[in-house]
């Protein structure tokens, strides 16, 4: 995925957002998103008494798969960039990841779908929240 | 569209969110987004000594769309309702809309486009701010 | 929905497109996408026995409702219009929301989500191809 | 990105699909999308004799995206998997992806997100059509 080729290559500059901390959160969004889809549909081919169980996971693997796809779009642009707007999604996004890392992580040892999906919400979340840490430092530069 | 449909159809309770509230900002929500899919659009069509002043809001009116779009997703969505989840959309969504209602307002004199955004967008603004205050009040109850 | 009003204020012609058949279908499409989010969540709280027989509806919703919001965003753009682009992305949703309806037709009759979902995906279907047969029309004049 | 693993842990058979070809092409519509993403931002920070010239290339940027997003969705979904919606999203998402690689193409010598972004179009176009090649062969089998 050319993401780190491509913030590069941007012709102005970003903002004072730190750029391999912002090309690592865009990746981690872009793969949570990706893997709470599966892990949705996953769910939702489980047998009869296993699906009755996993009601809230495919809900919390909807929001989390938009709210990082929505997160990572915000993330790739930086037009006239907005930090408030970033911040809101940041914090958005954090909190999806945690609370679907919560769920997922209840069925890990069950379904090895919840078990991938688990680590990738956390890996976001991480990163969500590393990105906000260093977000406006580069302002006061 | 039949948000208020489907709402009244849901097979369970709503979390303690009120219904008329909930209804009216997914339909804010999906207007907004409709609408600066649209004036991002329109913008990119101005002739080119207007282009070059409207790279901002062609810009702010993208992430608009996007964050619209996932909070009327999430908002949607009430199996096993996570209050956290919502609240924090729906203030990355109302922060959003006052940023592309301020840019579109900068241009409404002289682009119609700009002028119906900026208005989709300060209803929208108002509806995520109304539902805020209301979550969670049904809770306690 | 000011999508008639942001239709009307593009600076630019449309390429050829019937205008009230372009406004209808974004219409539609943008309100089959929120009726298929909101069925598919519908059907994850429904009783285990029903459940367990909603996973294809749930699926294809989901589907559905994806393939609505990106059709819904292509024809909100019009500036050096592809009809070629245009022609497929209508014909994957016109595809999505015939598979939609029967799937939530065969509910119907025990769930009204899917009831109403059913005459969205129905209404959407026929915008779409009302619009395919209107596409390219306008280039030969 | 944990789409190998995601795949290799789905509960159920693929419906006939070629597992490595899914993979494959489920991680190009993701890269892909976002390199468009950036693509669209990139063009809009270029300095003013260059941002009149990129108009089609944002617009068509913005449609690849959303077709891109759309299409990893459905394919990320195997649960009573239907192959007239996934041929059509594919087809619909080979014609973007060429369409967008060639307009990027017009830019790749001047514009290096644009020379990094056709190559990922590219790519991205024939993991669809080797998808769509592959399609049903396993249903007979």
């Amino acid at each position: 995925m050319p993401v780190a080729e491509m913030v590069r290559s941007y012709p102005a500059d970003l903002g004072g957002v730190d750029r391999d901390a912002l090309v690592r959160c865009i990746e981690e969004c872009v793969a949570c998103a990706q893997a709470c889809t599966s892990c949705a549909d996953a769910c939702l081919s489980e047998p009869d008494d296993a699906l009755v169980t996993l009601r809230k996971c495919v809900r919390t693997n909807l929001d989390c798969a938009d709210v990082c796809d929505t997160t990572a779009r915000v993330l790739s642009r930086h037009t006239e960039y907005d930090a408030n707007v970033t911040k809101a999604m940041l914090e958005a996004c954090a909190t999806v990841c945690s609370s679907c890392a919560d769920e997922c992580g209840r069925h890990a040892d069950h379904h090895e779908h919840c078990r991938v999906c688990e680590q990738a919400c956390r890996r976001c979340e991480r990163a969500c929240q590393e990105l906000i840490g260093g977000l406006g430092r580069g302002a006061g530069g």
